[in-house]
Formats: C-alpha cells, structure tokens, sequence
C-alpha cells in the first residue's frame, strides 16, 4: 500500500510530537467556580430578557394598549455580509404581531413557550422540538395542533433573543441531533447539571472511538494546548486520522462533521476557536458541495439562518482542501461534475456575498468549472491508504497561509 | 411541567442505584494478553480463510484446470429464519465465477481485493469501501472504472467468509459511518493498534457527552455490571435520559442509533450483549416504521443482506416499547397512519418471517392498524419532560417479561 508513483518526494514534514511541548494549557476557565459562575451570568442574561419581553407585554395591557412583540424577518433579503465581521448577519426589518381577536392564538402560544423556555433556565433542563409540541398539549386551548406550528414559533423567539445575543440553546431549546465526534488534544469541562461538579474528559482517552458531542454545548469550557483544529467531511477519513493518532503528531484537534455539520458541532467548533483562539482548518471533498454546502455554512452560515450565524458559524475557518489545483499537483482520481454541481458553483459565483467578496474563491471556483471534474477527499488513497497522513496533510500544514480564506 | 393528568399514580418503581451493588463486573476477557491472543486469533483465522481460498485458485490452475470462487446468492429468495437461531440466515444456493477471457479482470480484481485485505489484516490497518475504489486506481488493468463495481467485488468477498465466520470488518473494510453514541455502566477496553496497550474508556465519565463508537468493534472488549442495554431510536431521548444519568438509576448501558443503527452500532450492541450476557431492551417510536425498519432490523437482520446477520444482529432485543397498547395506556398524543404506514404493516403481517412467527407482534400489528395511528417516543412529553425517566420507564423496566418478543 506504500504511495508507488507519488507525485513528489516524501519530504520530512511532520511536526514534532506535542509530548515534548511544554506550552501551557490555553483555556479562559480555571477551576468549577468560574465554569459555574459564567453558565449562571448567561442564564441570568436569559431569563432578564425573557421577563423583560413579558413585562412589555404586561405594561401594555395595563395601560389598556395593544400589546405587540416585534421579530426580525428571517430570510435573505434581509441578511447583512462583511469581510471584517466575518459572518452573514441578520438586517433590520422586523415584523410585528399585535395582540388582536385574530392573532390572540400565536401570542398566547408565543408567550407559553417564552414561559417555558423560563422555566427550562431556572430548573436547567431543556427541550427539543419534538418535546416542546408535545409538552403544548397540555396547555389547553394554546396547545399547537401540528409540530410545524410549534417550530414556527420557536424560530421566531430565537430571533427574537438572538438580537439580544441570546441563542436558541439558552433558552434551552436544543435540537434533535447530536454532534459529531471529536478527538485530540483537548480537555472538555463539563459541569454536572444537578451538583456542578466538573468532569475532565480527556479526549486523547477515546482509543479508536471518540468525543460524542451532546445536543448542546453551551454549559462546556475547554483547555487545550493545541495548535489548531482539524474539521473533516467524512467519517472514514476521521477514523483514519483517528486511529493513527494524527492528532498526536500533528498537536491539533480532530473534529468529524459527517456532511454537513449540524448546529451542535458548528457551536462546538465555533466556542472552541473563540475562547481557545485555536485556527480551524477545513478538509472537505473538493466540489460544489463541500466549498459551498459544507465549508461556507461552516465559516459564515447560511442565507435562511442569518439570525443564527452570530453563535453558529466559525469565522476563524480557513479551507486546508481538497482544492482543485489539489486534483491537479496530487493528480487525483476525478469524476465528472454533474449539472447540478455546476448550477451551485455557478450560483456562488454570481450571488453567493461570501464568494463575492473573495477574488481568490472565484479563481477557485472558476478553475474547477474550467476542470469540469470533482475530487473526493477519499481520492488521496489512490497513493496508499496512509498518504493523507504521511504525505498530503504534512505538506499541507507547512503553508497555512496558502489556505483560501 | 410536571406531569398533570398522567393516567396512572406514581409508583415507587425505581431501582436501588447501582453505587449499593457489589456484583463482580461481567466481562470475558481480564487484561490486555488476553485480548491481545482474542484478537491475533481472529486475524489468524481470517488470513488463513484468504489464503486458503487464494490457494485453491493456484492449484487449479497449476493443474491446468479453470479455477472458480463460489459466492453465496445474496437475496430474499435465499433467506431462512427460525426462531431457535433467533435471526435471518443466508440459505445454500451459489454462484460459481469461473475464471474464462469474459471475466478474467473481475477474478482478478477479487483476487487483488482480498490481497488488500490480507496486506491490512498483517499491518493492523483499514479501508473505507472509498478507500478501496480508490486504492484499486493503481492496480494498473485491475482498477475499478466505478466504485459500484468494487463495492459490489467487496460484497462478494463479505459473503464468500461469512460462511465461515469472517465478517467484512474482520477483514478490514469498515464502514464510512461511525456508530451510535453510548453512555453508561460500562467500561470499553481498546487496545492501542500500534502499542497494544489498553485504553479503559468509563462510560459514566462523559458529562452530557458520550462515547462515539468507532466504525469497526471488533478488537473493542468490554467490562459491566450493568443489567441491560436500552437502545434508543432518537438523539433527543437519548440527550434526556444520558443528561439525567438514568443510566445511574437503572443500572443499564444506553446507546442511541439515530434512526436506523448503523452496521457498527448493531455489530457493538450485538458483542456487548454476547459477551457480557446482556438483555437489550429497544425503545423506539410506535410505528410500523420504527417496528419494522428499526427494531426487526436489529434483531433479526433484513432480508437482502442476511449473510450479515449473523454479526450484526441482535437476537437477544426485546421490544420494551412504545407498543400499541401504550398509546391507550398513556393516553398519546398521535398522528393519522399514512398510506406508506398501512402498506409497511400489511407487509410485515403477510410477508416477514420474523412477525408471522410471532402471534404477538402479529396482535399488535393488528391492533395498530385497526387505531389507524402512530405515536413517537416523545409523545410522552406530554405529561412532563422528564415523564419518562420518572414514571415511564421504571414502570415498563418493572415488568420486562411481558415485553413483545
């Protein structure tokens, strides 16, 4: 399985192991106190702006008025992009829903929830969608008849809060799935819901398996001493890297999306860069999807949830590859774009702000139409199975500056 | 949200936690020679299949005979059940590839596929079906055009050793998906692949994590003293009760499949159930979908790969619910059965052979058609978010003869 006609000689890239390092372990938390301390400010941050939200509505009705809640609108003309904030972000245009003889219903579903989501903060429990809809049918005549209603509402409230910066999660709405799998460098702290009580957990201790990350990852804080993060499209290409320790030689953090990453482990990844100020490299297959699908919503978010992309997206991202002058300097196995490949790639090019606003991901881009194939991360084994961990990440890691942004 | 009409009192049914109990842990295997000697037999007994088979073509063609590999037929036509063996198992019929100028390139390409796997069973390595498509790229007039012609060279090979007893993972093709997440009284031993030291994974030290299961089990061993393995079919069940620790309360391993388990997380369940003589109990929505797809598949296998199910299933699962009968019980909140529902049930009444030998699955069945609804886990929610771990759960656990077989 050795690489037989590897595209260029095997050079002596690799890092030294970080057993030899000395470094201190970067983390913003020190002991259980503090962990306990920032999770209460950002319940009590939460509970504030529901109650403040309530009691609005209150005065309102006190002093005879119709009382209104005000939701941003959730959708892509209005949604906000710069370079320097490094993420799509919610406008200004706001819908608002007055309490009348017709709308009596949604508010009073709205404010229910809002009223639930207290309670969830104040006995640190929470909900998933499915929970929320179903908990509903006890509450008489605001109880939702279909879970789409419920969702809707839930979805309004977190925009509602995310203006504040609060996120759906602390308000205790957690989704349905969990994250994906970690292993590396890296301590998770993880306080104990009814004693506080901290748990390590050591996820260079995984074996072949690793981290699961849970639903939600607010309560977590991490310590850390490595040098980056490794996000990986594919699950075969993380148990790879897993099992050969790659996060050892290489002192980094291995993260497995498993397609699209979902809410938990783009929070996950995006809490970590924040407050470990650990670089994220992406390593994706290199086609439409995983540029655009993948690596974009990863990075600054998604169009639909620009509400979401200020706790959800990892500005700190930068893309390792496959890129397509990869297919060429590895010569990699390809297989032909689709119409439907190059409809996406086209429609980054013209309307996508985050591609717009990147001279050298149009190049890129470009060049792969131009191509008109597409690579799999999994294409490297052509040179061996080993040659992504011997040779091709090594090299790559030697010039991260070369990364598209 | 405490449960406010719940349709029964609230019994005392929780068990002692498990901190009382002083049972020696159940494991088969107590240290790391042990394992060790487990594995190398294995990985002999694989090799020696592989040359074997590799040898039988070389005599005959030093004979000057035409060799031939003979596969089992992978179909539904070619399937026995009995409730005695306790899953699908593959029948006798063959099909006999004969080596002729028509299909010398795919004799030689299944030849040089079980010379990968020998080469990865010698250097304790892997290959993803990816991998191995694309690895096949430098084997010159035997590389693959497609990776559905190697996947299917491979599923010839999986079924040429199951029969005897060689699964696809002890040759060394893994899945490209990991497995479920599992938390709980259990303790994974995994030996390092290049050191051969043991890495003891805790499974109660994860927080509100868990433990990822890697894409291949089987050099995993295993101590407990837990009482049973509940199988959960939805991320945010399992976050609930892994978050409340009912794993403490209850003395039992959980693991969530996220829908429909994956070849590793059935193969993990199956092994842990084997080896620590384990009751499995599965907890999934009540439908013909989560009774048939979901829970039949893990128990029994399915009909097109049933020369898997002698690895992967899990004939020792019981079916702990939601039953029919509970949506009476409970009193659940439903939805109408769809078209794709009723013909799923009728199916399964009139076609499967694991519910027509069982009258009881075949009442239930009936009795779900005749509601004309579904009901999913969650729906419990409805008396509470934690009804379940405080009143549902320890009341079915109570009464674990009568679940459905």
């Amino acid at each position: 399985m050795a690489a037989r006609r590897s595209p260029a000689p095997k050079k002596k890239t690799r890092k030294k192991t970080s057993t030899g390092r000395k470094a201190p372990r970067k983390s913003i938390v020190r002991d259980a106190r503090e962990v306990k301390r920032r999770n209460e400010a950002l319940d009590k941050l939460a509970v504030k702006k529901i109650v403040g939200a309530a009691r609005d509505v209150h005065d309102h009705i006190l002093k005879r008025k119709k009382p209104d809640l005000e939701f941003p609108v959730r959708s892509l003309r209005n949604v906000q992009y710069s370079k320097k904030q490094g993420y799509f972000s919610i406008g200004k245009q706001k819908k608002v829903r007055t309490l009348t003889v017709n709308t009596v219903k949604g508010f009073a579903q709205t404010l229910r929830m809002m009223g639930l989501s207290k309670e969830m903060i104040e006995t640190n429990d929470f909900a998933t969608k499915r929970d929320a809809y179903y908990q509903s049918k006890n509450w008489e005549d605001a109880r939702f008849d279909e879970q789409s209603e419920s969702d809707s509402v839930m979805d309004d409230i977190e925009a509602l809060f995310s203006v504040d910066g609060v996120s759906r999660e602390q308000l205790r709405f957690v989704p349905d799935e969990h994250g994906g799998a970690v292993a590396g460098q890296l301590l998770v702290l993880d306080p104990d819901r009814d004693t506080g009580e901290i748990e390590r957990i050591d996820c260079t201790r995984f074996g072949s398996g690793a981290y699961s990350i849970p639903s939600t990852v607010e309560h977590l804080s991490f310590e850390t001493d490595a040098d980056f993060v490794l996000v990986i499209e594919t699950g075969g290409v993380f148990q790879r890297l897993q099992s050969h320790k790659f996060w050892q030689s290489s002192n980094c953090i291995l993260v497995s999306m498993a397609g699209v990453p979902t809410r938990a482990t783009r929070r996950f990844v995006r809490k970590l860069s924040d407050e470990c100020a650990l670089p994220v490299y992406a390593f994706v297959d290199c086609d439409p999807y995983g540029i655009s699908n993948i690596y974009r919503t990863l990075k600054v978010g998604s169009g639909n949830a620009a509400h979401l992309s200020q706790f959800f997206c990892v500005p700190q991202a930068r893309y390792l590859g496959v890129t397509p002058q990869d297919i060429l300097d590895y010569e990699l196995p390809t297989h032909p774009l689709q119409d439907v490949d190059i409809k996406r790639a086209k429609d980054a090019l013209k309307n996508d702000p985050f591609f717009r606003e990147h001279a050298e991901w149009q190049k890129a881009i470009r060049q792969l139409l131009k191509m008109g194939v597409r690579a799999e991360q999994q294409a490297l084994a052509k040179w061996g199975l080993n040659y992504v961990i011997e040779e091709y990440l090594p090299r790559k890691l030697a010039q991260t500056t070369r990364f598209l942004p």
